[in-house]
């Protein structure tokens, strides 16, 4: 940003004015900043937060208050008299208001609730009982609406009244006298169209809308494919409720990724911030899928005692084990990984599965023959440097490593590839099938594979 | 979205259409379609897709090519005749033309920017000059700037003479003769204000500006933190070369999500559709980094020759092996994701590290103690079925187990949640520390561990 270029030293010049306690410049000095450098001044100075956001103007206070981590939203509701914290609430725009609240536990909520305009309660509690994730959570009711018979100077009367409390005025919704919607306008085709024009002239007819209960994920595809800065949501009859805009999805798909991510890593959503997280918490959001991962490692324990006879003839076969399995592992976290995230942008569906399978087929057999050609080569070379490691039959052992690999990385790959598609045909999340997980399955069968491989090239012979 | 259940058929009626192969109702009824149902038709019917993008008035058309994938952008390139092909990149906004040319082998990129118009032709050399990720590549230098000496209804005019034009009028940019940017005002802003005021006395000077080498990445946090539609970009000398409109931030958190996850998958970014890319190009993506993990997976079969008498002495030590590693892979896996997601969204940056350490240190002692407590029981529960199994010190072997859990699943926290923060210290990407990546670290590690606790255990009485 050119802006820290140009002011170098926002922070400093806080410091000074914070410390001559002069209210009235400190205000001035914060109106004169751009948001997004009062919440970094909010970052560095955390025990001025609720003092930054008490002095300015309330509605550049909200803008501030909403791009906040919800544990400094917390602590700012804490500190603010309970005046300040109901001009705060009153101001924040609808959608951001119940983000913060829905955060919070139930009787904080309802402390809060009643600090609320009569009007602005009703929104709150009915935005409230929309779904998690859905669409209802994002909207908000301040927008510009207009009728078909209006003409284009009244919706510019119309827009200049509303103006001050929409969260935009670059769509106008045309809408008939039961709350129907009938399309969207953009402010451009307002400024273009002449002053007596009316509303019904200038629509095209052609206007996305989304469903109160959609999931907000959806919300975000149809954002994407339509170039449009805000959408109307309605309900089953085509009622409109309130708009999302655009910016809300930048939060959106950044909560989408953390919630893929965790997954895949084993972990269930977080849904706060890593430090911010009790550690008892955090601490039952991950032992669940290690204690699950881990009952089902149990059954290498199982396959290994199966042939725990060979390993005491042939010792030299164990050594091998933890490099044949996590190579199946590795192979298989890596095809499930593409799949996952090739999915999760909507590339591949459950119907590509013969597709996907033709693809891993083919690169789990390249990639197996690579690493089963260097772990034969390693037994070579290792044998002619101390030729008592491997005894006599170093070549079979060396076949044995090569073989099993090559089998191995191809059920890794074939395994890791199709389990998220099953999990999606089955209706389950696809990111579930992590890494981990994807790691723990080959390894059971990844050592039934070796060992198997073992008993065909050495049997009557080492074993 | 509500029109799909007012117009069930779209595919039904466009398919009556093309068989009557009447060229003007069908770009009639194309014209009518949303430009997402419009990309849908596309996907459905792939043998009529430039056929669909020829017969549609062009600047609609540029709306679908835009949000269609490279690989279908490309074959309509193909199909369709050389004069339709100019129209159509003449009419795509700079930076959607940038994106698809950047896409293509260097013969064909000449080739198309040869039927470009002379003033096109110029930007899109231009743009393409700024490197790959870079916000330069993202800008489009159709926007509507104004002087300060222009009053509200000069403003308007230049709206309406450049509206058609320009990506969005929902900002306007205030510069001075030079091109320096001043400032930006919102429609909003010029809607409210009279016909007679004049620019000067209606900027509040506060803007947020992007520099034209900015990463992307960084633009969308920007955006993030800064209730605006689009930004201006600014050169180093604050010179406004063009702006960047928020819509274009959810492709780029699709593809940043998209790399991250790739590469935690222990996979090259593949930067094309899974099921485009060649199968050739994508195994080379992949056998890079499962060629790296063999090798150092290599060193488990090192530190396992190096316990080989132990395990010849103890065989069923060797049983245990893939159990006790896979859990401190799995922790591992599990710390690194989180602590990289978190990395990734900006809660946690290197000033951290101790803060995460303390966390992880607790967080894998409960996770050690829990996995180590059903590993004892494990081997207890055995003993009392198949008393054989493990003989007559099997209580030793289960505090072997127990204890070497514990050890392995604080070591797999501990490297799981530093390896990240230490990557990035050293300025590299920490999502190359990838859960194969820590798993492998975590396996040869492990095994130290495992037998390390058993010599402790057992010297003397087993081994």
């Amino acid at each position: 940003m050119s802006l820290e270029l140009e002011q170098p030293n926002i922070s400093e010049q806080f410091e000074q004015l914070i410390s001559k306690e002069d209210k009235l410049e400190i205000r001035e000095f914060l109106d004169d900043q751009n948001i997004s450098d009062v919440a970094e001044l909010i970052n560095e100075y955390p025990e001025y937060e609720a003092q930054i956001i008490a002095n300015m103007a309330v509605h550049r206070a909200v803008s501030v208050f909403k791009i906040l981590d919800i544990a400094q939203q917390k602590d700012i509701i804490k500190e603010l008299p309970s005046a300040k914290t109901a001009e705060l609430l009153n101001e924040l725009p609808a959608d951001d208001r119940t983000d913060f609240l829905e955060e919070l536990p139930k009787a904080a909520i309802r402390d809060l609730i009643k600090l609320l305009d009569p009007e602005e309660r009703k929104i709150t509690l009915s935005l409230l009982g929309y779904p998690e994730d859905s669409v209802g959570r994002l909207m908000t009711p301040d927008y510009v609406y207009v009728y078909l018979h209006n003409t284009v100077s009244e919706v510019y009367e119309t827009i200049r009244k509303h103006a001050k409390n929409s969260e935009t005025i670059d769509v106008i919704y045309v809408i008939d006298q039961s709350g129907l919607l009938i399309d969207d306008i953009r402010i451009r085709d307002i400024i273009l169209a002449s002053p007596e024009k009316r509303v019904d002239e200038i629509i095209d007819g052609r206007f996305v809308s989304l469903n109160v209960n959609d999931d907000q994920e959806h919300a975000s595809q149809v954002f994407k494919m339509n170039n449009r800065v805000a959408l109307p949501v309605v309900d089953d009859n085509n009622i409109l409720l309130g708009i999302v805009t655009i910016d809300d999805m930048l939060w959106v798909a950044n909560e989408e990724f953390s919630e893929d991510m965790q997954k895949m890593g084993g972990t269930e959503a977080l849904n706060e911030p890593y430090l911010d997280i009790p550690l008892l918490k955090l601490f039952r959001k991950r032992i669940g899928w290690l204690v699950v991962l881990f009952l089902g490692e149990m059954l290498t324990a199982t396959a290994m005692g199966y042939f725990e006879h060979d390993i005491a003839k042939a010792v030299v076969l164990a050594l091998f084990v933890p490099l044949i399995i996590s190579s199946g592992g590795n192979s298989g976290s890596q095809a499930s990984t593409l799949i996952i995230q090739a999915m999760a942008v909507g590339e591949i569906g459950i119907a590509d599965w013969w597709r996907v399978l033709r693809r891993e087929i083919l690169s789990g057999l390249m990639l197996g023959f690579v690493l089963g050609f260097i772990g034969f080569i390693r037994v070579m070379v290792w044998h002619s440097i101390a030729p008592a490691m491997y005894g006599d039959h170093w070549l079979l052992i060396a076949a044995t490593v090569g073989f099993a690999l090559i089998g191995v990385v191809i059920w890794g790959t074939l395994s890791g590839s199709m389990l998220p598609i099953l999990l999606k045909k089955c209706g389950a999340d696809p990111a579930v099938s992590s890494a981990p997980f994807v790691a723990t399955l080959v390894d059971v069968t990844g050592l039934v594979i070796y060992f198997s491989v073992a008993v065909l090239f050495l049997k009557g012979i080492l074993l």
